[in-house]
């Protein structure tokens, strides 16, 4: 595929993982209406977050490989899966795409009578005061770095082309959830750059200030795991060297 | 498939649709027992919607390709993978299914002592006072055309020919359920004309005056979609112009 | 296979239903520890009881075909996918199993101080003052003959030759955790004579004098469905005329 | 694959099925932040242990077979699936696995104000005054041995050569799951030595004394599944002797 397609199916697809990862977040997780006990809660976010992700990895999978996350296209770039001349137009997509999605969250969380963006915090990540557990900076950090690092040992292992083909979607979308499942509390969850900077943006202020993290800490997690999944995996034959979701 | 099959597979599915996704959200949503917390909540509501589409997915993908939704006829038939010409009996045959299975339905829930179909809500769709967030008309517009949308790329990108075989009903049936846990509280949910004239039927009033919207917005997010995947996804061999879930 | 596997397969499968399905709810649907909120609820209990026959689909669908279930037998019969002289030995392993996995739930149960068998209700099925919802029997009825259809028609349709192979455990599965989902509040959810005989014969009373409803709605469903599918399926060279599950 | 690089995958595994697992119960099931029901409950630790074991069996189930549980390689080799001279290379990487996965979470939950590892009881499993609802040893251990027992009959089936290939790590994954949903309060469901050992290290005291019964019942649960499997599956050409996930 030319790469403006693939960079088009990148930015749609992190649109989507922003707008309906963090869509759940703001407009369900803690719905109170005339009966309580309604909103989706952080179960049903971790949900939303593996679904954005499984199914854009079905619907575009065959076109960019469905990275939606600059951490991923570095670890798959360090695992020799992915060319490194393609890595900044992926990146700049990527962001491109998670910051309209969060336009459009805003758009339409701002329906609500009484929505107040900023107060809400709009699902962006953070530690210390920021985190929903108040964790601080170091469990923050070593958090989104394990958590990014097994993300990628999953989908460098789920997409070798020794694992049962066509299968890698539900694996990685539902590894996404898993990590959520864990690590809500401690960081709202990140794993993700674009997916950090896009709430960031409209939050504004500390929301801004503590975004350093959640580009370093993923992508040394990604390092890590494109670094070792390859010496793991491989036996002598290489046979692991294999393009990601194809 | 002779037509009147096809026709009759799509009736029984969206009756399931209607059936089973408005009957979780009208009997179990908001359960409340001897025991407080046992009601499925807007996560078992979001999770029954696609598991119908899921099951019947694979149970009639062979038949009729299974859309239960007249938005997804269309945007098939923009983007060329459905005959025009069978556009208006497949939406007939939908709107009947999702009108016997709000019949039915209704059967069912008034079997509770004291229970009013009306002050419900009969899991109907709404704007303003009649969305459960009370979102505005704009934001619960743009809320349908998005996420429609959406539905229509994943169901577009999930059954070309170079996707997966078979996992389109996953992709498509868990894409319904994302949907679902992102927009509740804005509109309870349509992205399915069908879907939503059933229960409006029932309810009458304002949730009929309201319907205009609920076969508007999530048909031009399905035109979207139709015209702009096959932009994104094709090579210069076409080779994405396949029937859907098949 | 030699009936004597299949029947031993089948056995052990409605084991694993009745001991999973209702040892989630009896067990966990409503646990109430020091901190509120962490029991499953409606939405774990319908997730359990698909994910036991989603698991034994796949753990025996080659031995026995998986039933599990006295409609499933008889639908599947009615729609010639299987022999009627195999009918009555599979219902009677069927119903051994779910007694024997409602023997070994009492078993657990009871290591609890203070569990009353008879007064939690054990799972056990039921309509009118034994419905959750107080549900009159008519309403219960309904509900199980349509449920059971359902149930039938994606059971027929997700093992039709012509379906994707290899993803029917999961059609099946999910499409009796959607059951749940909807079902729970009217009748407990049955869809099978089997599950409501074990339970119902431990806890006795007016359970016992219920279960003839039990029988009797779930088989019209299924009799229902195993005449529709075929009808609606079928072309002319009679190609989906497949064993279930292989 | 060398036996180093087997091991390797089995550590990795373990580590991440006690983090996530573990780590879902210790940083999210009970949250309580200004919201009230943002909580994942047992549902979301119950699907979380499953997404480990569903993620890394596509991750390295072409590597180790993805055992990351000393009762899963004990119930294989009693099958005849995997060789008895690995048994004691694989147990010791999985139990340092499951220990690691517990220093890890230790750090990661240390990071929050006011946590306290002994008083949370930081996941690990019990009986009696330990068990989450005061259940007995004897319903505890029959527990633990009849869960146990079913997981390795689901491994057994869902691996062999004549299950649809592919799907072995959802059937096995979600069997995780369903298992915690219906034991997580009877033993805080173990059915694994090495995820009992991590934790146990860490609380000490009781959680150590306890600690032989999650060894003994499991094991016993997984030979007789490794007993009776072949008895009930294997016709005469025994063409079930295939290793597992490979």
């Amino acid at each position: 595929m030319p790469l403006s397609k693939r960079l088009a199916a990148e930015l749609f697809g992190t649109f989507w993982l922003v707008l309906g990862g963090c869509g759940s977040a703001v407009l369900a997780a803690s719905f109170a209406g005339p009966v309580h006990g309604l909103g989706i809660g952080f179960v049903g976010v971790a949900l939303a977050f593996g679904l954005t992700v499984l199914t854009m990895a079905y619907a575009i999978g065959h076109i960019s490989g469905c990275h939606l996350n600059p951490a991923v296209s570095v670890g798959l770039s360090v695992a020799g899966r992915f060319p490194a001349r393609d890595l900044l137009p992926y990146i700049v997509a990527q962001v491109i795409g998670a910051v309209l999605g969060a336009l459009v969250l805003s758009l339409i969380a701002s329906g609500k009578p009484g929505f107040d963006l900023v107060a809400s915090g709009f699902a962006s990540n953070g530690y210390g005061e920021r985190s929903p557990g108040h964790y601080s900076l170091a469990a923050a950090f070593i958090c989104e770095v394990v958590m990014t690092g097994f993300f990628l040992f999953v989908i460098l292992g789920a997409t070798d082309k020794r694992a049962p083909a066509g299968f890698a979607p539900i694996a990685i979308g539902l590894c996404l959830t898993l990590i959520h499942l864990i690590s809500i509390p401690v960081t709202n969850t990140s794993v993700n750059p674009a997916r950090s900077t896009g709430p960031a943006l409209f939050v504004g202020g500390a929301a801004v200030d503590q975004l350093w993290m959640f580009w370093l800490a993923p992508i040394i997690g990604a390092v890590i795991a494109g670094v070792l999944y390859p010496v793991i995996a491989e036996n002598r034959r290489g046979s692991s060297q294999e393009p990601v979701l194809n």
